[in-house]
């Protein structure tokens, strides 16, 4: 972002790295800050053109009164040169999730530089340093130095350019666009940045102050904080639906605020997806301008990931939700953890007196639960002593998938020849079969229906 | 409802079942409905009480003034009344969720009387026989057979009292409340649901013919519809967060028609658990209502499942769903129907122009995705005819788990030799160890992270 001066300044197709003969010195990013030399980290550029102009411009809006037409045309504007980030330096050139024609492409590059955040070239090569080394310290905006790092740090602090991780740009090399773009880049800046937004006020409805400080200088300051969002907020704030080994989220709220790029999580998954969000119902007007482009053949060849795939990692995530989740849970003891009782045994305790009931080879000590059996104290003491495992599968009542968990709680023992969990027990200890429904964490599945 | 003549009369703490000596003739529910004999299958007293006399007071509403402190009460009495059945008919007598003291039970018995929907005795037998034997025909209202059936239709319609199933009554015999309100119910309804509300309006502000009209008959109807909608729309609207095999369903327009009885698949998987919604920001207000009654010193022993048991239900029907979406998804060909390649064939026909890429031990042909390659062409076409597991898995770039899904589908051999695979595709055979997770279809479950 707006680092004009920084970006190095020869565009050979081969080198697409800045920095290509590292110093010998150190660099003053690799020092700590201390009380001395906290000035030499800052960057002054980029603090007078994202932080010391912006509270001018709130200065001077104290001297400006606002004219409704040119509020009107700072927010439209505010839409076309935030496109310009999204549409074009994001989607279109950082990913190139699409392809557009010449005038698509020069509208973009002009009002994406309207935005004040850096020429296209130097915005994407560290944008796809970002993806490739996402959360890593060679990612220039990782979340993971802190939120306000993540937002505006990085630029406010001088960065040592090899740390960031090298990327692959030689196709922007090769694109005159984005070529003139960067040579150009000042001037852009000056141009559609503030001169541009003001003519508009100025020329069509005598404006010219409230042009330059609402449409040039304030809209400026709010298309920045609003796609610096993205760096921030979309790492930080959300739901992590396709993977959350690292830090992008979607966030309905994150979507509001950059035009549509809130559905990070999916974004950083499928980064050549012209979407953002797949859903009709959520917030991509980014998307929407994209398709209707499309539609009046300015843009082609929109990318999609396969829904197959998409679906794909969305289960995969929802499976490893679950297996933490079943991790937490109390599941009873392992059967193969449980004495084993002579049916003579289970017989002869119970008629001693211990509620014994023998379910599916298994004895379950009940007594804690008949006075709140459901189905009535006289059902459940019928089945004391006995082997239930009809009555309790529909002989009487046909138990809930809930009855069948509960009764796991209760398991005292095995009966020696218990038939079906005799099997099971042998098939464990073989592993053979399909018996052994083990999650990810090698922890047993008990799935509905397949509780013993 | 409201089928007091239909009940048996006599109550001897043995015979829990109306109908006890079985009729020789056919019952009329067991002739088919003719254009001769329909109107032999009408009930005409619960028609007369549930759709008559509403009617009526449709139609007196007409000539009655709106008094707007009789809306109000009508309104209150519609929630006591309301209460009636939900917190003491269902949750108190039908389900035993909770035991309250004597006043609590004779103002529940009261106002649920009030309500016209028939003895606490008769419609806790009736909705135990539904819980018991839900969505089959000994449920006396089925949803199988029809939403207006399960609303409406099995009070209007003659029933055989044989079809309904047996259930347990022992304990409401044994209760001194219901059995004086079973024996005393016209009486009972008469005044509960009829005069008290007139008279409260009569006495109170002089309104007796609006008490009368819109506290009474149409508060009635209110009250009915909005009950009844337990047995139709819970069956019938919403999702099925624990088991789906029956049909209650969970929805939150549900629980605002009745009273919070709407997370009925919540409800029928736990029936004696006092609270029907467990999230605090769930509609409840008959739980609320219990639990105001327990600080009072009226309400004692609420049950609760224990949280545990909750959610390994959750758990165990989110898997199911996810199993079930797991199979419509293409996992790409399993590794042990490829072909297997010699490493020689393999870098031969890479050599010849196939553009082949080796990862971990499987073959993939990428033709069809250098140019979608978001990682640029360069990079792809530098593994083609190399073993690129390394590279692929971060060696130059740590690929996200959607490319590890996207290239299973571009699978085309396994190569002889090509260590883990073969090493897999070994243990597969012998079915050891834990890397056939397996789902409850026996599909195989390729997680986030364990692709090859
Ligand atoms: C041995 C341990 C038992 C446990 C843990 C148990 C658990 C439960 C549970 C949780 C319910 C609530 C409804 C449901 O979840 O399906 C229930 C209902 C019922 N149980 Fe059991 N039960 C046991 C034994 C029995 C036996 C042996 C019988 C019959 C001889 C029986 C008959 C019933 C009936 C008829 C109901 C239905 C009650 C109704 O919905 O009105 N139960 N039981
Ligand atoms: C062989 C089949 C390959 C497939 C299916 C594939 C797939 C992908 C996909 C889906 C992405 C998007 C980001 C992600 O999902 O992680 C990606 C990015 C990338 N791939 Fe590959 N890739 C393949 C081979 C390679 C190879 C062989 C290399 C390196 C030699 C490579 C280097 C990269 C790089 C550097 C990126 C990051 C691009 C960025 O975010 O700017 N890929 N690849
Ligand atoms: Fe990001
Ligand atoms: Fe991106
Ligand atoms: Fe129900
Ligand atoms: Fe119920």
């Amino acid at each position: 972002m707006a680092k004009p001066v920084a970006q190095e300044s020869k565009i050979a197709a081969g080198s697409s790295q800045s920095a290509a003969a590292a110093p010998v010195k150190r660099h003053i990013s690799d020092e700590p800050i201390t009380r001395k030399n906290w000035w030499k980290h800052l960057n002054f550029l980029n603090i007078t053109l994202i932080l010391v102009i912006p509270m001018l411009g709130i200065y001077a809006a104290y001297f400006t009164p606002i004219d409704k037409k040119t509020l009107i045309w700072a927010v439209i504007y505010y839409f076309w040169t935030g496109l310009g980030i999204t549409a074009g330096y994001h989607r279109l050139w950082a990913h190139t999730s699409y392809s557009a024609t010449l005038p698509l492409k020069i509208f973009l590059a002009a009002v994406g530089g309207g935005a004040v955040e850096g020429s296209i070239r130097w915005w994407s090569r560290d944008h796809r340093a970002h993806h490739r080394y996402t959360d890593t310290d060679k990612d220039p905006y990782s979340v993971r130095k802190g939120f306000w790092y993540s937002h505006l740090g990085w630029m406010i602090l001088k960065q040592n350019p090899k740390r960031i991780g090298r990327t692959d740009i030689s196709d922007l090399n090769q694109d005159p666009v984005v070529v003139w773009q960067h040579k150009n880049y000042l001037l852009v800046l000056t141009v559609m940045g503030l001169v541009f937004p003001t003519l508009v006020a100025g020329l069509g409805w005598g404006d010219w102050k409230g042009g330059f400080v609402y449409a040039g200088i304030l809209r400026i300051f709010v298309v920045q904080q609003a796609t610096f969002c993205v760096n921030s907020l979309a790492h930080w704030l959300g739901d992590q639906p396709f993977d959350d080994r690292n830090s992008p989220r979607d966030h309905v709220i994150t979507a509001f605020v950059t035009l549509g790029e809130g559905y990070h999580n999916f974004h950083h998954e499928f980064p050549s997806d012209y979407r953002n969000a797949i859903e009709w119902h959520q917030y991509d007007p980014t998307k929407w301008c994209i398709w209707i482009w499309k539609q009046l053949g300015l843009a082609y060849d929109l990318k999609q990931f396969p829904a197959n795939e998409i679906e794909k990692g969305r289960v995969q995530q929802l499976q490893k939700k679950i297996d933490r989740k079943r991790a937490t849970l109390d599941w009873g003891i392992p059967l193969e953890q449980l004495p084993v009782l002579e049916f003579e045994d289970f017989q002869k305790q119970a008629a001693e007196g211990r509620a014994l009931v023998l379910i599916a080879g298994v004895v379950h000590d009940v007594s804690s639960f008949i006075n709140d059996h459901p189905g009535g104290k006289a059902l459940i003491n019928s089945a004391i002593g006995k082997d239930a495992t009809a009555i309790f599968n529909g002989g009487v009542y046909d138990h809930s998938n809930a009855a069948h968990n509960l009764l796991s709680r209760f398991r005292v023992a095995v009966v020696r020849g218990g038939c079906e969990v005799e099997i099971w027990k042998q098939a464990a200890k073989e592993n053979k079969g399909s018996v052994a429904h083990v999650d990810s964490n090698e922890a047993r599945i008990i799935r509905a229906g397949e509780q013993v």
